[in-house]
């Protein structure tokens, strides 16, 4: 049987990472994991007892397709709380992580073939996605000047029809502040380019507040998920807000392509952002990982990045060490027994020289990592 | 902003039905629910106690992007255990319900602009999707006399890239046998088409089991769903089976576009898997209420139908008394307070003189329903 051009996307690198680490872990070695994109917790407790409940007193068959009106309206009400934005619930859209949301999205504003331009380094799925579905991804080469962020002359003599930025950023965790988000929608609604806005790893935020797309404007999709900060990755929840004229077309669009967001997650999701208190206490590993990244890989002679404004990972330039990120990956999951991701998923064109570390899993975990980085480097020459 | 044209799916005209219930619900009148889709009953009691089980001691994160090993394993035994077929574990990839399994298949296979053939009356979500990934449905107007369901000839000069048959078919229940199966894999891959077929109803069938694409080919992709048989319609949790050499394919897809299906429900779907005696318990109400519809349907002057041979449920020709289903299905709820859908949603050009009448829910249910359909039609003179 024939496959399609469209199906045939890019591996994901790290996937080889964490094969040659499930591998090493198979053959007796202890291996810290700096190359995992999700928190090490659990939902928490209050969201999984009403999971719990649920199984027990209801049937858990299909729900509307927009989402429970319950955990709309809450979700509305979370704009409220950290944004200080007054959003009509009818506006939010339940999807089956920001995964579906993409798909959503991207079916709902652009004709196959049309360009849509995304930060590189980026999130690898973006330009997958939009592959999958007959979409041109037009790579915007972000400046480290720019802490690695798209800026609005970027957008020139692209001839896009959308633009995605994401803010925190995966990888480098770097924010985009409320004139430079302001800059580049203007720059987007100038060009005739619709605006979407990636803001999962929103709540996970260190020295500043993540600013939202709808602080500035109603006329962009945003995407967000409860898989960080609500911890619930393998429960697949997130929602998307869209402009109101644009929910009856999502609604359809959702009825036929998901038919709705898994039903026990929905209720797992709303209760837990209730959970403040556990929230804040991952929020506190995290604030404590981010001090000691940037404490110690210094000193391990890895002083080239940005530091984090939010998310749980830094982006490291390596190209004083190596042309080769996967070879240098895989020499230090080898030699130190810490798996990193090379940045070729990230960036195609440069991230040969760059690797990804997440600080997500626990503060002792991430001691140890580092401790394990600097003796290698030291062994290695390169401090 | 802009919407796409891919983007402007049809409305389920269901939906209205379902709303117009609820509405009378509301307004306190009793509506007798025979529009659904989907079971009464909730997950088997085993099944949702290793839910909760796994919401006690499993972070639940992300699974790999196939699924579970132990579920797919589990998947593929199913296939000795159902119909005596050997099937390789590593063809099995588990799935966001069968809608991320269309998703998946239509988008490995097909290019932007190729013509898909599927029957008519069908599943309405074929061609809605098929239309967001701009694709072209190219609908086979199947015959009475076939039972509903497409037959060899039908492909002929359709220049399709694929086939996708579904059998018991929604809304017929009717079953492709094993040589209507053969004659039209024969017929696809003799045109070039890819051959996909849905299979979400096995498991409930009535005089002979339903026979599947694996048994006479393994050049096919097969599509499956934990939400029927299984009765876990809200967890969104499905399989695929696809020719050994798509997996890699389908994982790099499924990677990019789903990261995995939900990981609660794929643990729930494993244990289900084992609950034979509630799920048998489950089809013998489905029997039995059958039984009631063939009986009583057509002392209601609703004969023209054929007799489902899986599924739960009836699709009758109403031309002897309307050209306007959607006016009928209004008439019925408001008058005799059954909701029923009208077959616009699974065949555009014929469905003004179809209904669907679901039999899932209760027998006490049915029963209540189907008098209050008898009492209706001799009211309005028409038995």
């Amino acid at each position: 049987m024939r496959n399609s051009s469209r199906g045939m996307v890019d591996p994901f690198i790290v996937m080889d990472v964490m094969e040659a680490a499930r591998r090493a872990e198979a053959a007796g070695r202890h291996i810290i994991h700096m190359e995992v994109g999700q928190p090490g917790t659990a939902a928490p407790k209050g969201a999984r007892r009403a999971a719990a409940t649920a199984l027990e007193q209801d049937a858990l068959g299909y729900t509307v397709a927009l989402g429970l009106p319950a955990l709309r309206a809450r979700i509305a009400q979370l704009y409220g709380e950290w944004y200080g934005v007054d959003l009509d619930p009818n506006r939010v859209i339940v999807t089956s992580g920001s995964s579906s949301a993409f798909l959503l999205a991207f079916t709902a504003l652009f004709e196959a073939g049309d360009r849509v331009a995304i930060g590189a380094p980026g999130y690898p799925s973006y330009r997958q996605i939009l592959k999958a579905l007959s979409l041109e991804p037009v790579l915007i080469e972000a400046r480290p000047e720019n802490r690695l962020q798209p800026v609005a002359d970027d957008l020139k003599g692209l001839n896009a029809k959308g633009l995605m930025v994401a803010s925190p950023a995966n990888p480098t965790g770097t924010m985009l502040d409320r004139s430079a988000m302001s800059s580049l929608i203007d720059a987007a609604h100038g060009a005739g380019a619709s605006f979407i806005s990636d803001e999962i790893y929103h709540g996970i935020e260190y020295e500043a507040k993540a600013v939202t797309a709808l602080e500035l404007t109603d006329d962009a999709y945003v995407i967000n998920s409860f898989s960080k900060y609500f911890s619930m990755t393998g429960y697949r929840v997130g929602w998307m807000v869209v402009p109101e004229d644009h929910v009856r077309i999502i609604e359809r669009l959702a009825q036929n392509m998901f038919i709705c967001a898994p039903h026990i997650s929905q209720v797992t999701a709303l209760a837990a952002m209730d959970c403040h208190e556990e929230l804040q206490s991952n929020m506190a590993v995290y604030t404590e990982n981010r001090k000691l990244m940037l404490e110690e890989l210094p000193k391990a002679g890895l002083d080239q990045f940005a530091p984090p404004d939010g998310g749980f990972y830094v982006y490291a330039d390596v190209s004083a060490f190596t042309n080769d990120s996967r070879a240098f990956a895989a020499e230090i999951l080898e030699k130190a027994g810490v798996a990193v991701t090379p940045g070729l998923d990230f960036d195609e064109k440069r991230g040969h020289q760059t690797l990804r570390l997440s600080y997500a899993r626990s503060t002792a975990d991430i001691k140890e990592g580092l401790s394990r980085l600097n003796a290698f480097m030291a062994e290695r020459g390169s401090t």
